[in-house]
């Protein structure tokens, strides 16, 4: 599989934000967590009824990342081409291609504010990064508008599910907490990478809950873990969470 | 503007379903109600915060109908070229197209099911013809592979909200109902059009509000008003509504 030049007018990709992304890490030519990655979207196409190819994403990949220094590596699968209107074909030929990006390290903790545009808990599409991204373009928008980084996400029940491009935990009386899936939170790679090697309570919580946090941290694969200095008007002591969290990840 | 062959792969319609678009009615070279659909298009790009060229778009919709037969036209809108993430260029330079595909009318009644993936009421993009349409998508799927022709979307309060591609209404004692644009409803054209000549009453209920629908019908720019046979198992007798309400509208 090579990656096209362009996409044709009739993908559903672009037509109907029918497909997936992935978003990696590449420094010096080797992309982090390759293969909870492509396991992400092995289990996301499943979840959508896409076939999966994971050799030729792989492939696309590895063949996307430069040899040195450090790239936002983004693969992207599509539904594919097909006719008018919903329905898929009867059996869809995706489309697979990457892209890559230079990417800074995040300098500096993050600014929030928590957005109007909520996140849709009741479709499943709420926890795969798919390509029916614009509920986050315009909670990211709010944020910018508001002068802050990132925006904080509820769903329609008023729970916090996560960041417009990351996962949120918080430290409150000793215990990190995270949303649960449920709450409508992508499955991150860099959430799922915490929960499996560091104590962290699952909740589905209103946004009064950040107000007793003691430090609140957004993750991503290209971040890692990043330290929120405001949140809205109220501003977080300085606080150890961010970087003992990428200690313990070898970020 | 002239339609392109192709769509580059950094466009943030394919990349985040960043974007709008318009199905429009063409018969005999002629778009029906193009007017109220380029309308419908200016006020989603305010929403949206994206520029709008009404004669651009105009020009690229009449120019994609051929001049005799029926056919469907697609308006498609993308925000345009951009860089990685979320965040659009300071000033985005969108994208338009437009594609005709034949369109036959459709003969007789839907059968419909409830799906189980929701409408997002706290997103703007629940109103609007957006690019971002996976779950639209998944819930067809669903209305599939239950053997029925379309699903009937709720929204996270279980409030009814519409089809996956088309508005909802239902007579019950003698009264016109339809969802209110607040639970998540697609804004459309062919439904605005009854609400501007027929009492209808516009409503935040239940589902449980269809078992005492005498006739339930959907309503788009392609098909007008059609007739629902069949509401998950139950059996909808004939009825002449739907008759009656294509006759109001011309159609």
């Amino acid at each position: 599989m090579t990656t096209p030049d362009a996409i044709p007018l009739n993908d559903r990709g672009l037509l109907l934000g029918d497909g997936l992304f992935e978003t990696m890490l590449a420094r010096d030519g080797v992309i982090a967590h390759l293969s909870a990655h492509l396991d992400r979207m092995a289990t996301s196409c499943a979840v959508l009824g896409l076939p999966f190819d994971r050799d030729a994403a792989e492939r696309a990949a590895r063949a996307a990342a430069p040899a040195q220094d450090r790239f936002a590596i983004r693969l992207t699968l599509t539904a594919g081409s097909g006719g008018r209107g919903l329905d898929r074909p009867d059996a869809p030929v995706v489309r697979l291609f990457a892209t890559a990006a230079p990417s800074s390290p995040v300098i500096g903790p993050a600014t929030l504010v928590v957005a109007n545009t909520r996140r849709n808990e009741g479709s499943p599409a709420s926890r795969l990064k798919t390509l029916s991204y614009l509920d986050n373009v315009l909670a990211r928008a709010e944020a910018r508008a508001a002068g802050a980084d990132e925006a904080v996400m509820l769903n329609n029940r008023g729970e916090i599910a996560c960041a417009a491009a990351a996962n949120l935990f918080w430290l409150a009386d000793g215990r990190l907490f995270t949303p649960r899936l449920d709450c409508g939170v992508l499955a991150g790679i860099t959430r799922a990478r915490l929960l499996a090697i560091e104590p962290v309570e699952e909740v589905a919580v209103g946004v009064e809950a950040l107000d007793r946090a003691e430090a609140v941290v957004l993750t991503n694969s290209l971040i890692g873990v990043r330290p929120v200095l405001r949140l809205g008007d109220r501003l977080l002591p300085e606080h150890a969470l961010a970087a003992r969290l990428n200690a313990i990840l070898e970020i």
